[in-house]
């Protein structure tokens, strides 16, 4: 049931219950995850995503756009509570919070939700530990019109507040999964779909290789790169020309670079 | 003249300086930035760049490019400082420092000393805030073949750790100027070059647009991207297509893609 309060203490449950969602482990529990700033928040709702509970601080400068979400979380039962900029930026961790921050549930990331046919293109990443890499990951498979982004092995929350701030909202509008490689793999040879390794190990020109929709295209570990034995069980491994003294580009660097050269083949 | 040196106090003078560098205002002052970890410190060794001063802890476990490292230091008449790992996490902030760290000195970042025929690409950013982007930025510009990055107006400091770190090394391969976009433009027209926007204005396709080198490929801000009238003096504003409900990408996602593109467009 929709309801508005006040919240005047450091101490009160509902401070400490948001302030522990910065911690990974909490947010599992709960089920639940943060969302900070207006931009954002604006974003999800445009998106058909309203936070179940809208936390504002008392001193903020009104805005249309922070009028028109208040309402709309009132008008679906949701909660808006309203606290101190000092309790904000407790809860936020920040010392420059944002005005305002939502709570919202955490989406089922099974596999069993992903829904294939809906995109050409998919991206993976497999113990992707840079929540900010992560993020930008959603922005860009939002950019070239992908799916969603797949999670392979212990891979950075993609619920964390700078995964969520880096997607720019995409988090609200790809599709997430999670999971182990021994549970994806087989998931992906249940149906159609290419899987495609950026890679340096005997790996073909990205821009000519023979891509087939839906691609699949699978980025490593900032520091490791992919395990030897996961490209090896690629469709096909492709690669960018690399003409400084480096082997490597940044993952989510990487990712784009491919996924906007997939892009173009499947639209020519 | 090279010298041998253990320090256990704290207080150290020397301590306090290199813990210092953590802030730009010191950095700028000295003329000194740190770089901190084997790997970063063996590729700017790889590139002819050693530290003046090498700080390792002492209880560091015993590795043949730390040595080398070492000796190569103390040849070139370079200091060589050891302390404990206490002191080194004091020195760099992290709880879990890297064993080792070096001291450098800043290099030249004036546009004079760029010479602009050695690449057929060049990476700009304009007010570009965050030094991870930063370090992407010159990371991408080494693996293209760039000549290096010219940093316009307020940007992220291209010395600070973090910068240093997200360009895996790059920093000591690429060329980095700064200028204020009023130096920058006369210094562009006084030579040959095409200044290409990053943009969403009156823009052609990246792919097909009339690149020329040499290309100075332009990205701007992460919040606000190119004020419009940096955008109104560039020779030629390209777009990638943007399939989703966002209308931009991060900046050094941006800049990659694009700088892919003009790559594979030069080669052919």
């Amino acid at each position: 049931m929709a309801a508005r309060s006040l919240i005047t203490g450091f101490s009160n449950p509902t401070v400490k219950f948001l302030r522990s969602l910065r911690e990974k482990k909490h947010r599992k529990a709960a089920g639940k995850f943060l969302v900070e700033g207006l931009r954002l928040l604006t974003d999800a709702r445009e998106m058909g995503h309203l936070p179940e509970t809208l936390v504002m601080a008392t001193g903020r400068e009104r805005h249309p756009l922070l009028d028109a979400l208040e309402v709309e979380v009132l008008a679906a039962d949701g909660n808006v509570i309203e606290c101190s900029s000092e309790i904000l930026a407790k809860i936020t961790g920040k010392d420059n919070p944002q005005t305002v921050a939502g709570l919202f549930s955490e989406f089922d990331t099974s596999l069993a939700a992903i829904d294939r046919s809906i995109s050409k293109i998919w991206l993976v990443a497999q113990a992707l530990r840079d929540p900010g890499n992560l993020g930008t990951l959603l922005r860009t498979g939002d950019a070239v019109g992908a799916g969603g982004l797949v999670l392979i092995d212990d891979c950075a929350d993609p619920f964390s507040v700078e995964a969520v701030r880096a997607s720019m909202g995409a988090v609200f509008t790809q599709r997430i999964a999670q999971a182990r490689w021994e549970e994806f793999l087989p998931w992906l040879r249940a149906g159609k779909g290419q899987l495609v390794a950026a890679s340096l190990r005997d790996a073909a020109d990205y821009r000519t290789a023979p891509y087939a929709a839906p691609s699949f295209l699978l980025v490593g570990n900032e520091s490791r790169g992919l395990p030897e034995q996961y490209e090896m069980e690629c469709d096909l491994r492709v690669t960018m020309p690399m003409k400084g003294r480096a082997d490597s580009l940044n993952a989510a660097v990487a990712s784009a670079v491919l996924a906007y050269a997939v892009l173009s083949r499947f639209e020519n």
